[in-house]
């Protein structure tokens, strides 16, 4: 069961989620990167490079804001981060326990 | 002068202004293709990266509707084509004189 009410965060648990925030988003801006050189390389019509502006599209809506790194949002990025592998469960042992079940329970929302 | 009464489009001077249309449409596509493809293979951080979806947004935005094939449109967007230099006076010459003077006035605004 998730708790409604939040444990308040140390400041050691904060700094730690924003260090997983931000490796998490270098990752994903660097996996972007590649995968866009990629798609670019490879077009070989209008309709091809329209559908990458569709995809930087969706891809610039969806990074803008999402690695929101205010408290009060942490248990939900984290937990999309972990629904999408970005951070592994493992990682999340730097937070207190109920803070890792409650993020574990979000991600299989 | 330009006159603001346009004499009638011979189905000749209309199928010829269509061919130049779309071979300028074609050029201006590959030079666009090959463009994208420069700048995305040298994109080096995330700003860089929306910096190209930028662009893809206005070139999206100014090539929707640029070739227009419709009679009453050619004058105009042949004009802009000779304007950006995508097709040039010598092309012009399987049109009445006066549908010529008529763009390259309108070229020159």
């Amino acid at each position: 069961m998730v708790t409604t009410v939040e444990a308040p965060w140390s400041q050691q648990e904060i700094q730690s989620a924003r260090v997983l925030l931000d490796r998490a988003h270098q990752n994903e801006i660097a996996s972007l990167l590649s995968a866009v050189k990629v798609k670019a390389a490879g077009i070989e019509d209008v309709e091809e490079l329209w559908q990458l502006h569709d995809f930087l599209s969706a891809k610039r809506h969806e990074l803008d804001g999402k690695y929101d790194h205010r408290q009060g949002m942490l248990v939900f990025v984290l937990a999309q981060l972990l629904k999408e592998g970005r951070v592994s469960a493992a990682e999340l042992t730097c937070l207190a326990t109920e803070k890792q079940a409650k993020i574990k329970a979000l991600a299989r929302i």
